[in-house]
């Protein structure tokens, strides 16, 4: 059986910070958790990383973000699935992930911490776009919630290594091996209201052209 | 600011449960979300839809998988994240997206039952692979912990659109559009000890050159 349990293994345990900023910076969604209405309820949403905190953003009449906003116990993960483990067995198979678990609390941001932060979120998830396009108005920014979490309390658990099969069935005839898993960007399709002449901007290009680093899991 | 929150938009709500079955089963990794010791928790975990259940696995070792087996609330959140949409302001810019969530509560396995579902995990996570290897032993079979969730409460939110600019914003000069994202793997990559004249076998070359269909997000 497939070993994608990814439980909390000891050895897959890395206190590594800089690690923990890789991930965090190369998903473009994580999953947050709360307790809500007493039962647990876990909702995709973008992240971005800004230094020593992560943040979210969405809109102000997002249910889920303003019991987050109100102070809720919060758990935010990010995982990225890197490979298929093919081992000589079913119950060796694995896939080789990294995935972090943050917990705490969101503090909601306002003034120019708001506007700082949703330049972050913008040139994070969208790098270079803010330059191509117009500012922010006041009523879209007072339309968006800005929740910040610091990165304080965090477990990283990283699997990245081979099939570990017994003897007998190293000597066996069955393959081994990973099948490496990525992200892709594929070819930008203009929107269908598109004036005629626009070119593809350069933020888009280097979305596309940056597979090796491919910002989304 | 892109609209990456995810939020429960009215419009992106769709009740289909086809579509929420071609979600659940094209994603390898889900969320689970639970509450331990009075905090939320989320757990990244390979998933597999049987019919009307979802099927997480893992070690019994586990300690939040025993704790979903004593009968814990539970949240599964499965999302694919299907391209980035490029609007011509930040605040419009978004994901199309996926999401699905489920609550209730897992049930543990055993007997015939476990075996049946342990057969469906692996047939699910790796198609063909079941043929080609060894089965797994009554020991193997004894570490594993089975969980099965049915599906029952669940919403699907589906962001499947354009870019929606103010007008203002269509008449001037930056460019809209989606760039779509793909989950695809690579070339299998053979373990350090793999033997001599060991081919790579059917289920792994179906993996590969399944590139429309990329079973994982």
């Amino acid at each position: 059986v497939p070993r994608t349990e990814m439980t909390r293994l000891p050895e897959k345990g890395r206190p590594d910070r800089a690690q923990l900023d890789e991930l965090l910076d190369s998903v473009a969604v994580a999953h947050v958790g709360l307790v809500a209405d007493e039962h647990p309820l876990v909702v995709p949403t973008g992240l971005v990383r800004d230094g020593d905190r992560v943040l979210i953003h969405g809109s102000t009449g997002s249910r889920w973000m303003r019991t987050l906003a109100g102070g809720a116990d919060a758990c935010l993960t990010a995982t990225s699935l890197d490979a298929v483990v093919v081992a000589r067995s079913a119950f060796e198979s694995s896939f080789r992930y990294r995935s972090a678990v943050l917990f705490g609390r969101f503090v909601r941001l306002d003034g120019a911490q708001k506007q700082e932060a949703l330049d972050r979120v913008v040139d994070g998830l969208i790098p270079g776009r803010r330059d191509e396009v117009r500012g922010s108005t006041p009523r879209e920014i007072a339309a968006t919630l800005v929740l910040a979490m610091p990165i304080d309390r965090w477990s990283l658990r990283v699997s990245d290594g081979w099939p570990e099969d017994e003897d007998d069935d190293v000597d066996g005839p069955a393959w081994a091996g990973v099948v490496p898993i990525r992200t892709v960007y594929g070819v930008p399709v203009p929107a269908p209201d598109l004036r005629d002449g626009i070119d593809v901007p350069a933020s888009v290009h280097a979305l596309t052209s940056a597979e090796g680093d491919p910002h989304a899991s």
